[in-house]
């Protein structure tokens, strides 16, 4: 039994449910083929078990530490990035002519998602540093990409992001980082950013710090800031490392969890000179950095959906070998007790974190398609409509797996019990772990404005419409099948969904404060709605595979999604019915709560 | 502002809600006035921020450890317990002629939360004495009681519950220790026993573990256990301490929380003979410990109530203090940064948080007072009801605050952000620790089945009954009230519950499997129900208190009291419904769902 993501469920996603395989008639993906795919996922896999695995536990129980101004990883950490660098998997999507594999988002997505699942402290590592680059290779200039790409693509450089202050937080608009011009067209940067991950170590030559500042004199707010690189050693003209550049260590975080990834506070120009790069055009930074942001929230979901993976394998292994207690209607108190799996209430847990993990794969790769759609989809108004659904799709991709991980994570532990909680065994890292998910790239509240108060209403709620186009499509096509009542359910769930946006649209004219008050109970329901429909269509594929296996162990396997599917519309679908209501009242229970009252 | 329980609270659930003051016109509490029951509060208070708090953070960072074979604690452990003892709370509720404070459970109740609040992980050695010496004290001898008794009441023996083996896990049915009788009527006890928390350590004389084992010969299944007094040492006939007996570390167990606390497993027997000490008859162990099991699934619930309420006060203190972001209709990016407060969001978090944690402390007093009641109500139907509604409402008081809190911790954590996840701050300890009350004790999966199998069917459903007419009571008063809207909800709620109880109850006499695979879901509902029910009664007392204040700070407390009351029936109870259909449905989705599959 796989530990990680069962190699079966990906293939099916992937192939079945998400067809990657018709991505290599595109003539970008050309050189690809499945075989090429399912080496690469073999590649990733391996690496995720030889070299990610075995130090998951070591990188939360010795976390990063201050030595002699250094700050010092876990030994496996920097042969875990080594072979993900020579497994090409640091410019997997990259053009070739960057250096790139050109591969697919959809297949680099799955091969990461192994690596989240095996470690999701070493996995930061090259998850900032791809996005670092794929940030300069979109936003940056031609010199700046053949500076920066091929060092970050080979691993001897990495990346981070970074945008929080400590006195900002979350809110953009309030960064006081300042960027000084200077005659050489570099700048210099002061102020502090916090919350860094992999902001310092020694794992790399160099780090390729992104960085958001104000360039003196710009407006206030989001439309004042600018992007900029900011290297913690300046490159000579050959490209080779100079001297140390004004970025330094204030200090490390010590977080409750997903402690392998050290979390730091950076002073910039406080020691010296900081030099930074800017990128792109002055005051256009928060644009350049949503592509990395809407690209690290995606990845947040899908480190989320890895960690949820990883704890339902390790809670189905132990249901099945661990007996205890005996069925309610076995009265004979010297029968055997059974394999705790026969008892009903762990098969709702199994199903409950079976239902989550797989939706949010799905969810997680579906993005990863419309990514790839929206650059090679065959025709222009096909990557408009990718673009769009990526819109809406992405801040629930980011929230609704890291609660749904949440709730699988906590399910296995408590299918383990007392074991569960123990250190000795690793589901109770996978709950530390993964409960910052809700955190960080834009709290899941931050998340639910987003989704609501812009991406559902931009447009004229194009996205949204386009959503519903999708979504509809599916409930035709399971109209006529076995699936016929859950596609029935979903499409009287897709309209009550559809009618509440309306009267929130409607209302966000009136009052956007009273609009947007329950937006997290929106993202609620658009959570629900939307793995319905991705297990509808995992429900689809399955029924169509069932015929075509004879073998009991792949029966078994469509049987379980089947299963799942049907708890998905069982359990988790219907419980939108009482938050639609609570929408449609506009309920101002929260709102009008005065904070004096607390 | 208080970081425990705010004080106001536990006047308003004692005082007004819940009318403690009319204890002290029974005999047994004649002593007492409410003067005298705050001077108790008052001192616990003084105790749990003084003893408890300092080393809360303490007792995590440095967890219990073995040097030269003695399990050593934090060097605040004992001072605290000391103190408790001091204070007469180890025997706050017994009687005066064994040594005890004769106080009501209900205020004992909110002195032992206040120290749950504090510091769990050390609150747990006075727990567990004072389960320890109520299970002497309701089920020992009259010579047992006045040889363990008095050194556990001033804390120089520390108590023990011994259920757990390593193979048998939650099953009783299953336990395997052994108990051979000896001529001079003790007994030599065989075995092993897993997650006994306090199981060894030195903060004092002696330990007083209370076993369960199978005596030679006896019956299979629960009916063939008894219950055993197993001291560390063995006393001499003047009552000092003896020689060394035969329970032994096998080793401590590293938990992801509550690490104060210290889980062992216990070997008997292994090394040299384990003497102990037959409680009451033989074969009936069982039915004695469920006294002090029933009696540690409040203090789980309870435990539960007081971390739940210490990490809403970080939160709101966090929430009113830090500056960030504007509000949806704020568009000048000069205006300066509001407190987080207020945003609605936030105030959802602590909305909910609040509700939570205060519909616990309510049914835990709740309880608390059923004890009280069960004892000295001034009839025998009275006290007859009392017991029933308790039998009904302790695995809700088990489970429902174990949940609630869980919650409450996590929008601490998320009103915090980064900042709640970090170990610089006291929430996510909270949230390690809180984790555990969702297991010990009896899971919650196990809590449920008790509830829908065994409390809500027994006797012809009486004790539901008897709760049902308690509510339905709290409805009436309600009715004609500014909050007969709410009592309205809660009526329809009520017919809808006891309408699937008597569905679920005709399908038990079919297939009990069937009946109970859904079992999580029905303590949901009657969680929902029972919270409900308690916020009703609160808001009334509210409504009652707010014309006589005048003070603004007391308005803006019941006005908070009001607003999650009102948080409970918008968001809370309605979610209720979807749950009612599956339950209705016998949905077997979880039930016919093969251990293949997974």
């Amino acid at each position: 039994m796989s530990t990680l993501i069962d190699s079966r469920t990906l293939d099916f996603l992937l192939y079945d449910v998400l067809g990657a395989e018709a991505l290599c008639a595109r003539p970008r993906f050309a050189d690809y083929s499945r075989e090429a795919f399912d080496a690469v996922l073999a590649s990733a896999r391996g690496i995720a078990t030889d070299l990610y695995a075995p130090h998951q536990k070591a990188n939360d129980e010795q976390e990063p530490r201050v030595e002699n101004g250094n700050v010092v990883l876990n030994a496996g950490v920097k042969p875990a990035l080594d072979a993900t660098a020579e497994a090409g998997l640091l410019g997997a999507t990259q053009d070739g002519e960057l250096g790139g594999m050109q591969l697919p988002h959809m297949i680099s997505a799955a091969a990461y998602a192994l690596l989240d699942a095996a470690n999701a402290g070493t996995a930061s590592y090259p998850l900032l540093t791809v996005g670092a680059a794929n940030l300069i290779a979109a936003c940056g200039s031609t010199e700046q990409k053949a500076t920066w790409l091929p060092p970050m693509f080979t691993g001897r450089f990495t990346g981070t992001m970074a945008l929080t202050e400590p006195d900002a937080g979350s809110s953009l608009a309030d960064l006081r980082a300042t960027a000084a011009p200077q005659p050489d067209g570099t700048f210099h940067l002061h102020g502090s950013k916090i919350w860094i991950s992999a902001g310092e170590h020694e794992i790399a030559e160099n780090i390729v710090h992104m960085v958001l500042a104000r360039i003196e004199g710009a407006p206030p707010g989001t439309k004042g800031i600018s992007l900029f690189i900011v290297p913690k050693f300046l490159l000579k003209s050959d490209g080779s490392l100079g001297k140390r550049n004004g970025v330094v260590l204030g200090g490390l975080i010590h977080k409750m969890g997903w402690r392998g990834t050290t979390s730091t506070l950076l002073n910039f120009g406080e020691q010296g000179p900081c030099v930074g790069y800017l990128v792109g055009e002055p005051h256009k930074g928060l644009a350049y950095m949503f592509h990395m942001m809407n690209e690290a929230r995606i990845s947040v979901g899908r480190t989320a959906t890895g960690m949820g993976h990883a704890a339902y394998h390790h809670a189905v292994e132990y249901a099945r070998t661990r007996r205890q207690g005996r069925l309610p209607n076995a009265k004979d108190p010297l029968s055997p007790p059974v394999a705790i799996i026969e008892h009903a209430d762990i098969r709702r847990m199994l199903l409950e974190a079976l239902a989550n993990v797989d939706g949010s794969l799905a969810l997680i790769l579906e993005c990863a398609r419309l990514v790839d759609d929206e650059a090679t989809a065959p025709t222009d108004a096909e990557r408009a409509t990718a673009t769009q659904l990526l819109e809406i799709l992405t801040p629930i991709a980011k929230t609704y797996p890291s609660l749904g991980s949440q709730v699988a994570i906590s399910n296995a532990m408590q299918v383990m019990g007392g074991y569960g909680y123990a250190r000795e065994y690793p589901v109770e890292q996978l709950y530390r772990d993964n409960r910052l998910n809700q955190i960080h790239e834009g709290t899941n509240g931050i998340q639910s404005l987003d989704l609501l108060g812009r991406k559902v209403m931009q447009q004229k709620g194009a996205a949204f419409l386009a959503l519903m186009a999708r979504i509809q499509a599916t409930v035709a096509e399971a109209a006529g099948s076995p699936l016929a009542t859950q596609a029935e359910q979903l499409g009287v769930a897709l309209g009550a969904w559809a009618a509440c946006t309306r009267t929130l649209g409607a209302a966000m004219q009136a009052d956007p404060n009273r609009a947007l008050a329950n937006a997290n109970v929106y993202m609620d329901v658009a959570g629900r709605v939307v793995y319905a429909w991705l297990w509808l269509r995992m429900g689809l594929a399955a029924e169509g595979r069932l015929p075509t296996v004879e073998n009991g162990e792949m029966r078994a396997f469509y049987e379980g999604k089947l299963a799942a599917m049907r708890y998905w519309f069982a359990f988790e679908l219907p419980r939108i019915a009482p938050d639609l209501a609570l929408l449609n009242r506009l309920d101002d229970t929260t709102l009008t709560a005065d904070p004096a009252w607390f």
